[in-house]
């Protein structure tokens, strides 16, 4: 039985859904991969519970997911006193064969995660901005060693990021697979967001787009501001993960996005602009209507391609993978030297948290079993 | 750098595909991994090329591809000398982190390869047959180590068997990702043969069994016997696979296949069988009818649900992902408590000596670059 020590960066309804999971499943793990997995510290934004020696038990963990999920913050907690220093947990939590699992969603972990990289730990990413800020945070994450001449490998045997892209879905797995045999990726797209796929869905059996925001909206499938999915961003940081990961060097300026809305609306208070929704229907209505005029379909996607990353609503045949998609799943189509001339198809659901932790997990496992015997 | 050996079993497409895509991205692997594959032995049915220390040259190992395409045998090209033993290939050419690749199509290579893995080597299996025969084998071959009560671990880190499902579809992948989670598979659907895929789109357009299997035999979209397609054991094959993956202890003999064509036309000659087709016309023309009066499809897939594999000739939801699919394409669905109600679908090219080259040489690269820094 090996035992994995782990470091949680995060406890918002991912890390909380990891938890349970891996509460949940210690006997698969230890059955099925001779694998117990030590939780040795959980981190928030300004606090830590730390238990160097067996991990934390189950009756904590799950205490302290009830007590996040309450809202509370670590710092309060009373078991472990507060902890505010990233890099010092990691100093005394770190064991060898370590994973620090960062389900965060802040750029503000990037000193730890690469501390804790530089300590030799293994790093399981579901938070995405560390790979969206600049080039060489990207490089030293997911790139091992040193080189003497320009960058330094790729490595898949310390970094997972599966969930940073299309959540559970296996679209990096896939993508960089594609990269080590060499099969040149001529054309990556895809929809990575439900919400906009559920938008678009309306758009196209003939809601107003007003009326399909609104809806959406109250059932809270979007953002509380639903600018936060219309604007693009979210699935631009997406693209250019996949586009790095093809070996472009870019960065999240270079992305070319084109919102759901104009910037002038970015002013708004949140019930100003879901009022001034039907400002944009006929615009909308419109673009649907020109797309069908041409056997094609409208659909809100990611395009990487001729180094270029293109986000916006795009003209795709209806009869493609992308074209008959309906609803709120995500689909990835790579089109490449082999896939050709259909392309290599990833589809199913891209969001969630239950479906983000297994993936996580999924990671986890990947990294705990190798170089075990 | 490192230097990573390679024992080749098998020369025939996939075989050569691979030498070429090896000798052709040797500048990707050293450059973006910092790795230099060393073909050490090739093997075929009775001989072997060896090359011991610096590993066989690329103007060498070009041309054994091509004396290979040509009808060669290994036994009788002069470099190498002849070698009928496999244990003693792999035991002269064996090195630290050597991987053993596997793309012949017989079971004959079980105990080389039982004997690499004692030899704690690598494996990479092309080849159904080893994870077909009986449930021990495979047991050995993908599981590690040994527990004193019950099975040892499933081992992630050793072996990789990606292509014998859907060739370079990350079908194996994704079932071990979704394994690892703990996230329970409760159907896995999918269409595993692209020559049956061709055959029953081309029943769904209304064309007659018989014609469009003849079509399939003059094009060479089917083996030489058409039956060895039309059968359904190579995908009884990769449905055990499947569920062996899932933890299910059971054997080929328990997969419930259904032909395209009834057991007494497995006395026929080709040419009487293909001249005997137009009796099964009206029977599968009425199995189509029948699907579509109820708004269903017929395909020809494979199903993994509660303990059982059943493969045949399977009515499926037109809307569905299984439903939708045209042409040769391989389509898997994975249904899960996560991927629900919507399922995890892999899609594209599920054959060709490319294509499962490509993910063979996927996963030759996974392996080594596990472990190292």
């Amino acid at each position: 039985m090996s035992v994995v020590p782990i470091i949680l960066l995060g406890l918002g309804g991912v890390g909380r859904a990891l938890v349970r999971l891996l509460v949940e499943h210690r006997g698969l793990h230890a059955a099925e991969y001779g694998l117990t997995f030590s939780l040795l510290a959980l981190c928030d934004r300004d606090g830590g519970v730390i238990a160097l020696y067996e991990g934390l038990d189950d009756v904590t963990l799950l205490d302290l997911v009830s007590f996040k999920a309450g809202g509370g913050r670590l710092a309060e907690y009373s078991a472990g006193g507060p902890q505010n220093d990233l890099a010092a947990v990691i100093d005394i939590a770190g064991r060898t064969g370590a994973v620090v699992v960062d389900c965060t969603a802040t750029e503000a972990t990037v000193p730890a995660l690469l501390y804790a990289l530089d300590k030799r730990y293994k790093i399981v990413l579901a938070n995405k901005k560390p790979l969206t800020v600049e080039q060489e945070v990207y490089d030293r994450l997911t790139r091992a060693g040193r080189t003497e001449d320009g960058r330094p490998p790729r490595q898949l045997a310390r970094t997972r990021w599966e969930t940073t892209c299309g959540a559970g879905l296996p679209v990096i797995a896939t993508l960089n697979r594609l990269v080590a045999s060499g099969d040149p990726v001529q054309r990556i797209a895809g929809t990575f967001s439900g919400t906009l796929g559920y938008v678009m869905t309306g758009l196209q059996q003939g809601q107003p787009f007003s009326e399909v925001v609104t809806q959406a909206h109250e059932l809270g499938y979007t953002e509380p501001d639903p600018r936060d999915d219309l604007g693009g961003v979210d699935v631009a940081r997406k693209a250019l993960i996949l586009a790095r990961g093809l070996g472009w060097q870019m960065d999240l300026a270079d992305v070319e996005v084109t919102g759901l809305y104009p910037a002038e609306m970015d002013g708004l208070s949140v019930p100003e602009f879901m009022a001034a929704l039907p400002t944009l229907d006929a615009d909308l209505r419109r673009q649907v209507e020109t797309a069908a005029a041409t056997g094609k379909v409208l659909r809100y996607a990611a395009t990487v391609e001729k180094g270029r990353c293109v986000i916006g609503p795009t003209l795709v045949d209806a009869a493609s993978p992308l074209g008959r998609l309906t609803g709120t799943d995500n689909l990835v189509e790579f089109h490449t030297r082999w896939y050709a001339p259909t392309p290599l198809v990833i589809q199913g659901r891209g969001a969630g948290v239950d479906a983000t932790a297994a993936g996580v997990l999924s990671d986890i496992v990947e990294l705990a079993t190798m170089g075990k015997e």
